[in-house]
């Protein structure tokens, strides 16, 4: 006698935590190995990152935060690109397939994936007996040929940053008991950090303006010292930084004078846009991320050269920085 | 003094190996967080999947077959689903940085990117204390609504088997010292089918030639057996299966005495094309496969009904199969 359909485990996996996010008709449900992206004429942005457990994220951190983080790193890098977001693909390395880990892990990729209008399309769930890890590739559209590069800036443009700076780098020291750790006593700024180092908040509404203002943008996730000298590099120019401009949020702020200028500006994890934007086009740039509800701060300008970007003090001093970039090698 | 543009560790890694994978327009040089994956009216097919060291592949495995096996899961699922390839993201997560390993990986990688007309596009490079594990998203373009699905299998359609069935399975169990490593002792054979579980052959040359012949199809990954009540299902049929029809290698028929018919339909990684064709289509669908250089076999028929696809021996008896496909879970 022939035995029913018996799905694999896998397949169970898929059918009872993935499926329900799978809402796009391109996804089919998730019963085949492949999904459709239909193109409507528009570029398709392709972006891909993948958070290692105590590498990205830590090994105690609630699943519902690794999903947001996971999924958020992906949509930040869309909205430097001036990308509104299309779907993603999930791969999922597991050693544990607890209902206890999976179910807020799912739940809250869930609601992310509703909330940013980014539905599954995908994916591969692979058992691994060493860290987890989760790699998510991300899409995203853009009217044929304005995605946002890195190539653009040009001397004399503004260089804006949005939200705060370095909040996740101080975040993470409270965790693992830094410095900041120290510094910060207060409970609600300690939450504050931990939770933008734990959640990032993607600037998925200024996609559209960073489109229509910006010469050249990036998102900052390696500090943003280093990755302005990368926009810097891929756009054959410098910069000239104002550090006391640099925006920090109230709770890094109390943290500063024990850690230091470097930590915010080197330190990892921001998940915020680094844009450059041409003059004329810089209060119309404000405006509209205001309407948005987005903060941004002009920080310094573009100017012509092949060195570092320089970082001057409030006191017109250059700032000397030892480190620019939080590296995981 | 500013210090000079300093690349990171992360930076010189992706230069160094990937950099010249990166032939597309799309992949912007990597230098930017993106890629740009242009539509030209086209839908994009998109896949992903991953292989884990000591999972899918074998520690001891040459870096150039990690390589190759990790791009070709992918390739076969585009060719199963009648997409030609047009690019892939890599993620990389890497314990050993040692150009010992990373050097034959990049140009193999390379190699077959070029072979199978498939650059990369973009991707993300950790670093991980575990097993290492490459995870690919490969895309394929199709004309619109055209990419062959799992749900069109009818009643009546010939199901078609692309290449040999087993080997795979069969190389691993040599390799792993198992039945098939003292049945089968001629070197040669041990070596294709070693070469069979390391280095799988994509379809690709059979992609436009499903698309325009089946009804349903899949590539063969876990087990030809659940594989095919997977395609059944989803198409809500089932299938009668002629089991000495299945296609074997003549190292395979060596084995298939000693490890028997279920190792063959029931092992992994074959990474050949299953599919369904409509009576009226098969000559048609055979002979452009025999001008494509792609070896097909007819194994049985769609049935309809809601139960487990029926395979029958060579005496016309129902051959019960205690496990159809091969879990990592």
């Amino acid at each position: 006698m022939a035995t029913p359909h018996s799905p694999s485990a896998e397949d169970s996996l898929i059918a009872r935590y993935f499926k329900p996010l799978a809402t796009d008709p391109g996804a089919l449900g998730l019963v085949d190995d492949a999904a459709i992206l239909s193109s409507c004429g528009d570029d398709i942005v392709v972006t891909t990152d993948a958070v290692v457990e105590g590498v990205h994220y830590l090994a105690t951190d609630p699943p519902d935060t690794v999903a947001r983080k996971a999924l958020r790193v992906n949509l930040s890098d869309l909205a430097a690109k001036g990308a509104s977001p299309a779907g993603f693909v999930l791969t999922l390395a597991l050693r544990s397939k607890e209902d206890a880990w999976l179910r807020p892990f799912a739940d809250a990729l869930g609601e992310d994936a509703k909330t940013f209008a980014c539905p599954l399309l995908g994916g591969d769930t692979v058992s691994t007996p060493g860290p987890q890890m989760i790699s998510i590739t991300a899409f995203g559209r853009v009217p044929k040929g304005r995605m946002v590069g890195r190539t653009g800036a040009r001397p004399g443009d503004l260089v804006f940053v949005t939200g705060t700076i370095g909040d996740a780098a101080l975040g993470l020291d409270v965790l693992t008991g830094g410095v900041a750790a120290s510094a910060v006593t207060d409970p609600a700024a300690r939450d504050y950090l931990i939770g933008r180092y734990r959640v990032p908040q993607p600037r998925s509404a200024l996609a559209h303006i960073v489109r229509e203002h910006a010469s050249a943008a990036m998102d900052v996730s390696d500090g943003l010292a280093g990755d302005l000298a990368k926009l810097c590099a891929a756009s054959g120019v410098s910069a000239m930084i104002d550090a006391h401009q640099v925006p920090a949020s109230p709770a890094a702020a109390i943290a500063v004078s024990a850690v230091g200028l470097e930590t915010l500006v080197s330190g990892g994890d921001d998940y915020e846009i680094l844009c450059a934007v041409p003059e004329g086009r810089s209060a119309g740039f404000s405006r509209d991320a205001g309407q948005a509800g987005v903060q941004v701060t002009m920080i310094g300008t573009i100017i012509s050269g092949q060195g570092a970007p320089q970082w001057i003090d409030a006191q017109g001093r250059e700032v000397t920085l030892r480190r620019l970039s939080y590296s995981h090698f």
